[in-house]
C-alpha cells in the first residue's frame, strides 16, 4: 500500500472523528461457509471497514477514536502458515494501513465500551459484535441509537468520493469495459448465454478482479435480475449483459449493454434501442450538482414515453403518461443508484444513503423502485440505466391492462415482440461543473455496438 | 428432470426410510448476503437436500417419512416474478421431484414434531431449523441425538454412489478436464496466475457449471490452500492448478495438475514430478474394494520416500522414513478424500463420513491430515492426490530440522529449489473388481503434459 493511500485513509478517519465523538469499532467480517466449513465463499470484507482500513482483511476489527486507529487481528497460526502460506504479521498489516497500535482480538472487549458500530453481513461476526459490545446490534437496514449517528456520518463521507476512490472506480470501470467488449466479440460464435458470460467474466478474472454482483447475461432481458445462463442464443435475439468488476480493494463497477446476437439490430430492436439511448443520454446530459436525482429518473421516463408515443406503442402526452406511471409498464425500475465500494453503495444501511433525510420511498408504481432520491453534489458516483422490457408479470396483469387500456396500442406493441429487454447503463461521476461518464469508452450508439459484436479486433 | 432421476430419488428416499424411522426434515438453505442483503453469494443448496430432492431450490424444505415425500416451498411473489421472472409453481416443482404433497412454508411447524434433521450452513436457515423443531440443532461437525442417527444413515447411503451419481460425477469431471486443458494451452502466453485461472474457469462457466471450491492456480504450489492469483508467472516456474467444476445438480469434481510454464520441465522438476507420479500411480493401482484407504496413503508416502531416497534428498530406508513421518516434511497432507456432492464429501458432518465408526484422527504428523480412513467398497469415489512441497513453515522449523537431521540431505535438497510444489490429483471410483479413474482422459505423464502446454490443438 502506497503513501498516498495511507494518507487518504488517514484523512477519511480524520473526517469521521470530526463527526463522531464516540469510539467506533468496524468489523471486516468473515467469509460464510458454502457447503461445509472448510469450503467457504470468497471473502468480501465489509465496505465500511474497507473505506477506513483499506485492506480486505479477514476476521479483523479496527477501532477509531479521535483520529487514532487501532487494529485488532490475530496472527496466523502455525497450521495456518502450512495451509495458507506466510502472511504479513499483525504489526506489518498495522503499518500498512497506518494504525497507531495493534492487538490480538482478545484485547477487543477491553477497548469496546460505548463504541458505535455498523452491523456486518456474516452471522458469526454479527454475533461477535453483539457479544463484545454487550448489546444488540441491529442487523443492516435499521441502524439505531449510537450506531445510527455513526451510519449517518459514514454516509456523509462515502457519498462524496475522494481522489483515491475515483481512481479506484476508474480502475474497476476499465476492466469492466474490456470485459463487455470481449462478450460482444464472442457472441456471434457462442451457442449459449453461459459461453458469453464466461468470455466476459474471463477478462475480469484475468485482471485479478472479481464480480461486484451476480452477472446478468441473457437473451431474456425482461427478467430483470436473471441469474441463470442456460438459454441457447440465436440470431434475432438481443443479448443483455449487466456485469461489473470489483477490484481487490473492493471498489465496484456496474455496466449494462444490450447487443444483437447476429451483430445487426432488427428495425424494431433498433427503434426501441434508440429510444432507450435517448433517455440515457438525456439523463446524463442533465446530471450536475444541484439537480435532484429523482428528476433524472422522471426525465428519462419522459423521454422514453415520448419515444414510445412516436413509435405508436403509447398513446397520449408523454408528461401525462409519466404522471400516470404508464412508462413503468415498460421501465419498472429506477434510473439508477449510488456506486462506490458497493454496487448499490451503502445499501446495507437501507435507504439511509439513498434517500435524503426526511424522504421516503414513494408507493407509486413508477417511483417505488427508485433507489436514490438526493440532490446531486460533486463527488457523487451514480449509475444511469434506463431500460425497456416486456415483462409478462406486468403486461399480462389484467388490472394493469384495464388501468392503462387507453394508453397502450397493443396491436402496435405486438410488432416489437423481438424486443424482450434492453438496458443501457453507464457510471456517472458528478463533477463541480457537470458530470463525467466513467464508462464512456464503451460505446452506446447502435452502429458502434454492431461494429463491436463479432469484430475480431475488439477483444 | 427425467423419469430416471425421479426414480433414483425415490430409491434413495426408500433406502433412507429403511434406516430411519423418525420423520426427516431437510432444508435447502438460502444464499448468504455478500455486502448487502440484495447482493448475495450464488446459492448452493445443502448437499443432503440435493441428494434426496434433486433440485437446487432456495429456501425449501422436504419432509421424508416412510418413503413419502412432502415439499415445503413458497410460491414466487408478484414482486419476485417481476425481478426474477416466472418460475415453476410449488406444485410443478413437487411433480418434478416426485413429491407426494406440497405445502407453503408456514405449514411446516405442524409437520415437524419429532423430526430429525441435519444442520445447514447458512445462519438464517439454521435459526429456522431450531425454531421449527423447537430445539437446538447442533451446527455441522457434531450432529447429536436423533440427528446423529439420521446423519449415520445418510453417510451409509451417500458413501456408495448409485448410477445417477456416477453419471453426474462423470459429467462434472468432463468439464473439469476440458478446463485444465485450456489452462495448460494458455500458460506460455499468460503473464499472471490470474490469466491462467481465468482461462480455466472460463471453460467451467461456459459449460454452465460453477466452481466446486476456490481454485488454486499458482506458481507457489508450496502454499497448500493458496487462494490468490496475483503472481507473475515465468519460464522456469511450475504452475499448480487444483480446480474442479460443480454441475447444476451439485455434483463436484476435483483435479490437480502441475505443469511447467515454459512447456518443458527442468531436469530437477521432472525428477520430482516422476516421483510424485509414481506415488499417484501406485496408490491408484492398489485401490479396490476391501483395501483400507489409509493403506493407500501409507503406500503413496512410501513410494514418495523411496523416490526421494533415490534422488539423494532423503536418507534411510523408505519404510522407516515413513514410520518416522519424514515423508510428511514434503507431503504433509492426506492422499485424498471422499468425493460426491461435496468436494470433501459430507465434511459438514465432521469425520462421521470420512472415518469408520470407532476410528479417530491420528495425532501423528504424517497422518493427522488424512481425511478418509475407511475400508474401501464398490461405489466409493475418492481422490488420489499425493504431492511434494517445500513449505518454509515445515522445512525452516528448527524443531523439525533437528528431529530429521539424519534423514535429510539439505545440500542435495538445495539442487531442487525450482520445485516449490507439485501435486497430481485424480478422481477414482471403486468398482467391484478394482477401480476406475474418472479423470483418466487428462494425462499425467510428464511428456504428455509438456505436449498439452501451449499446444494450440489442446483447447
Amino acid at each position: 500500500m502506497g503513501d498516498t493511500l495511507r494518507a487518504t485513509l488517514r484523512a477519511r478517519r480524520q473526517r469521521l472523528c470530526e463527526r463522531v465523538a464516540a469510539p467506533v469499532l468496524l468489523w471486516s467480517g468473515c467469509a460464510p461457509a458454502r457447503n461445509f466449513s472448510a469450503n467457504r465463499y470468497p471473502h468480501r470484507a465489509s465496505s465500511h471497514f474497507l473505506y477506513f482500513a483499506g485492506l480486505p482483511l479477514n476476521d479483523a476489527v479496527v477501532r477509531l477514536e479521535g483520529g487514532r486507529l487501532e487494529l485488532f487481528l490475530d496472527d496466523e497460526t502455525p497450521a495456518g502458515a502450512l495451509w495458507h502460506g506466510a502472511r504479513p504479521t499483525r504489526d506489518e498489516f498495522a503499518a500498512a494501513i497506518g494504525a497507531d497500535a495493534a492487538y490480538p482480538l482478545d484485547a477487543l472487549p477491553a477497548r469496546s465500551p460505548d463504541a458505535a458500530t455498523i452491523a456486518v453481513q456474516d452471522a458469526r461476526s454479527l454475533q461477535q459484535q453483539c457479544q463484545i459490545l454487550g448489546r444488540e446490534v441491529a442487523p443492516a437496514h435499521a441502524p439505531d441509537g449510537p450506531d445510527r449517528e455513526l451510519a449517518a456520518a459514514i454516509v456523509a463521507l462515502r457519498l462524496v468520493h475522494d481522489a483515491e476512490a475515483i481512481a479506484a472506480l476508474r480502475e474497476s470501470a476499465a476492466i469492466t469495459i474490456a470485459a463487455h467488449r470481449a462478450g460482444m466479440a464472442v457472441t456471434p460464435t457462442a451457442r449459449t448465454e453461459a459461453e458469453v458470460r464466461a468470455a466476459i467474466e474471463r477478462v475480469i478474472l484475468a485482471g485479478d478482479a472479481t464480480l461486484a454482483y451476480t452477472s446478468i447475461v441473457t437473451v431474456r432481458g425482461e427478467v430483470l435480475h436473471n441469474g441463470s445462463y442456460g438459454n441457447a442464443i440465436a440470431p434475432g435475439d438481443l443479448l443483455l449483459a449487466d456485469v461489473g468488476a470489483e477490484i481487490a480493494s473492493g471498489w465496484a463497477s456496474d455496466v449494462t449493454r444490450t447487443w444483437p446476437v447476429s451483430g445487426c439490430f432488427s428495425p424494431t430492436q433498433r427503434a426501441i434501442y434508440d429510444v432507450v439511448l435517448a433517455a440515457h443520454d438525456a439523463a446524463i446530459a442533465a446530471a450536475r450538482p444541484g439537480v435532484e436525482y429523482r428528476e433524472l429518473h422522471v426525465l428519462a421516463a419522459r423521454i422514453l414515453a415520448a419515444g414510445l408515443v412516436d413509435l405508436g406503442i403509447l398513446k397520449g402526452h408523454p408528461e401525462t403518461l409519466v404522471e400516470r406511471d404508464a412508462h413503468a409498464l415498460f421501465f419498472p425500475h429506477g434510473v439508477g443508484h449510488l456506486l462506490g465500494l458497493d454496487v448499490h453503495d451503502m445499501e446495507d444501511l437501507g435507504d439511509l444513503a439513498g434517500y435524503a433525510p426526511g424522504r421516503e420511498r414513494s408507493d407509486r408504481f413508477g417511483l417505488g423502485f427508485l433507489r436514490l432520491d438526493r440532490l446531486l453534489q460533486a463527488g457523487n458516483a451514480v449509475t444511469i440505466e434506463p431500460g425497456f422490457y416486456q415483462v409478462p408479470a406486468l403486461l399480462k396483469d389484467p388490472r394493469r391492462r384495464e388501468q392503462y387500456a387507453d394508453a397502450i396500442n397493443w396491436e402496435r406493441l405486438a410488432d416489437f415482440r423481438d424486443v424482450r429487454g434492453i438496458r443501457i447503463e453507464d457510471e456517472v461521476l458528478i463533477t463541480t461543473t457537470g458530470c463525467e461518464v466513467l464508462t464512456a469508452e464503451l460505446p452506446t450508439a447502435a452502429e458502434a455496438i454492431e461494429r463491436l459484436v463479432g469484430s475480431a479486433g475488439a477483444v
